[in-house]
């Protein structure tokens, strides 16, 4: 990420990651105000095992597509939510990407989808990690399949008590 | 994609996949119309070989986010641009997809982009499809820079008559 | 609806149903998490006595419009209003259907409106709800006529200090 | 609707409901222009035996909005494509509906959908039309099915020779 | 207004009427909850003596654009913010009526705009209210001298803190 | 207006006031390019006789925002289409004035409301224009009702292909 | 700045020029409420050895588009965050100058940026300032780099606890 | 500019320069696409001698915004056009640049504009541009003055005749 006050969004990437039992890496890097460290840290990504980016940023968000400029690798673009415009910005400046140079955009602030959409790129070459996205993807379902049977049982005036 | 009124924007993914040397199958399916076969086709892709999808769609646009949730495999989506609101509610019914369930969405028409994201995405574990990406890119350099050369050399106004 | 997250603004339309006396059942069911549930639900709707669906979804909204495309019955959508969007993403994920596949648009965070929408559409077949919805539009009118007679006697200032 | 500069779109409408057998009255009526025979045409709808009003308006349209506050019948809005702002600005002015009085808003330019809906609405007390409407969705998904067979056959490029 | 939630921004425009001595009614009335009270109201107002109507309303926005189709007087219209959209659904609601049906709107919750805007058409003939509206404008100007005058001699810091 | 481009949409102001019969005088100055002119324009056009005055400009559109500083007179301003933005940017920067200083908005492009809106304004207190736009109302109403009896007689088809 | 609402976030600007000994002077100045203090102001900025006019405003916010009119010192433009619009209309009302009249406009609420960016402008011919400016970049540069540090030291659960 | 189909559009920049007696050099250059002799032309820029970059991008457009992250000197940006979103990303991705980077952002399209600008920072230091730009401001004026005395001497409706 390109600043530490994005650090509060993109941590969600890191967890899910943690969770799925995918290891990383996790860095403030800055296309604006290091831009040496930053072409030196995404040139060498690749050498140093590095499969897939998550590039998270707000405003005129250049991270996501001049790290994509730089590598072969994947990259996922967080476009960081603001406080003007909602983050229309940082979505704009992230998806509408030139063509020849992708960026695989999220939801504003969806730092959590870009771990799993990460762990879905890995998986593609690794059973083990498609099996814990499967079993993920079922713990999602009876998630919401316990609360329906609550709000099934106690109405929605209780369930709202309870919230 | 979702419809053949699609073909004519998603077809450059299958061109560049085509140049990168990356097999693919390309059909029209609608989560809304077929939603029995969509089910079936995107269930058993994987079964299939297929490593990654590319949905395309415009307006209130499910085909990606719908696919997204019936497979471990990561899907791309193309917005298709629209006639009245230019193809944001295609970008917004796909970026905007709720937790758990991401879609690696490229830019409005950017179907070029979502050949080239599959193209790294594969080549996390394909050297040689590395190296062809990485020719890709030097030949989209050595493009600009023709054409830098070419303006220096005649100036803007000759450049422009013979565009 | 997908998520109990909506259901403090979903919760409205049951409100309003009570009132006119129309009888539902409720829950939470999601599209994207689960697929095999949400389908069987939807196709054995109308088989269960179900005459309109009402279905509230924020972001990438995709839950009435795939439901829309699993039964003849109508279905109508709450956009659920979203952090950074507003809800727009919500409304766009919705209104925009394709050719063939309506879903019943009502305002973001609309709820009430869609209970009030579904009873209208029962009372087309059923004389009674259609008197207690005139019934209730005249109790509108007067809680406005109520309002405006204080206003003319107290004046603005004196009202709002009593709001 | 409320000009005949609205006919090209809303002529859909008719004709998907000819297509599915279902009879309508078709005219030209404005809120704005005149609004004694919009108020009368509206009030003595449900007498005349009419059960859904479609209204398609553009700009600040406020004809659905109106005619729903006169009505106990459900009213469908269409909101019409505008030169300068793409018809956000009829959507916004129909689906915004303040609470107590919906309007069921489909897509810009969604006349087509409208029809279909109405027709939805009416088969919830009519099994022929129940009948007729999952036709409609059974040649839809054929027609699907047909597109996508041959772009399977003959292959992208010569299916959009033929286009 | 539309609604008594509409009222404490809509004071704004009593309070500045009052200030430059403009006699004026106020009350609570619905183009879609009390269309009959509301068509009454509008079409005997020049009778009244009235001589501009200013209408506040959020969301789908039909009260300035009503009344301006039932009466030959000017109308003006006040964009109420809403929570979802920040009253770009009210402001074109109002501001993008047809041909032949024209509202001056104002500025998203400008009701005291909408003060002053009635009180300039009115001053047309009468030059007492004009000359008090000339008073209210040098006012005005000596108000922002007068800041600037304190920020010049105490700086923006301490400026700040006496804020 | 500000440039000889927005000429063919404000020669509807133009044509409607001559139909109308309340004379006017148009000129182009520009805020930004002739602001000498423009000061001593709208500054002297009360001792003119001028009553009201109608400004169109387009992108960031400052002519009516000036007039309305410069004058006590009622400005009604047009905002121009723009080719990038629709005329979203000609909207709010009319619309949106602070407090104190009122610009009274019409629809983009609506140059001929304008129109409307000044007679609307100078006919406060003239007999004979509201007569006028009485019946100019009057014949609204009847253009619609002509057309409405068109289409029913002849059915959508017909009424189509001869349009 | 147009009006003293605006001087927490200008403030900024003052902030930044201290920072790199830049002096500067700053005022409130509306041009809509004293618009001939406003043009003396604008068109003597010159003659009293001013370099770049900074200007901000909110809504239909004029202030620098005007400026830019009246000098042929180059204007920055600052738009002020809105509470309706987020400060879309004053990005808007700034950016899109008609031709002749540019104004360079920065981010909304950027007003630091505002400040480096007249800095960069006197720097063009003054080589300390340059140095200056070059010094300022290194240091947010090894603001970046301290914060990355950190982060890899302790993690990113820490890092939030400490924020 | 980015790409040589933003070279109809930037042309306009070189014209006014051109006009203007400013020399510059102008080539195509990409932060995607050809990163490393990006890097080097802006970082040896101001050793080259030049004095003001002028990056022209559309889309996603980190070109000037990674120009100005590179070198002291002031950047202006001119977002292009684009077909889906009609520029708004474009600007976007320059105007909302995060602190301590700033952009000086012209209008959509805006390249004269952007080469006017240029030339007012130039002038800062440079007395007979300074002369220039005023001649050209008075141009300008003249400009407008002549169509708008045509205009009176001929009416509207033959000025249009002959445009």
């Amino acid at each position: 990420m390109g600043s530490d006050s994005d650090l509060s969004v993109m941590s969600a990437a890191a967890k899910i990651l943690d969770q799925l039992q995918v290891s990383y890496e996790m860095t403030i890097i800055s296309a604006h105000r290091t831009p040496d460290r930053f072409m030196d840290y995404v040139r060498s990504a690749k050498e140093r095992g590095i499969k897939v980016i998550i590039a998270g940023a707000g405003g005129a968000a250049h991270l996501p597509g001049m790290a994509a400029a730089l590598t072969v690798l994947p990259v996922i673009g967080v476009p960081i939510m603001t406080k003007a415009l909602g983050g229309v910005d940082s979505l704009y400046s992230m998806v509408q990407m030139p063509s020849g140079i992708p960026v695989a955009t999220v939801a504003i602030n969806g730092a959590k989808n870009a771990g799993i959409l990460a762990a879905k790129i890995i998986a593609v070459g690794d059973e083990a990690l498609t099996k814990r996205l499967e079993d993920f993807s079922k713990e999602q379902a009876e998630g919401v399949n316990k609360k329906a049977e609550k709000l099934e049982n106690i109405g929605y005036a209780k369930y709202l008590e309870q919230m």
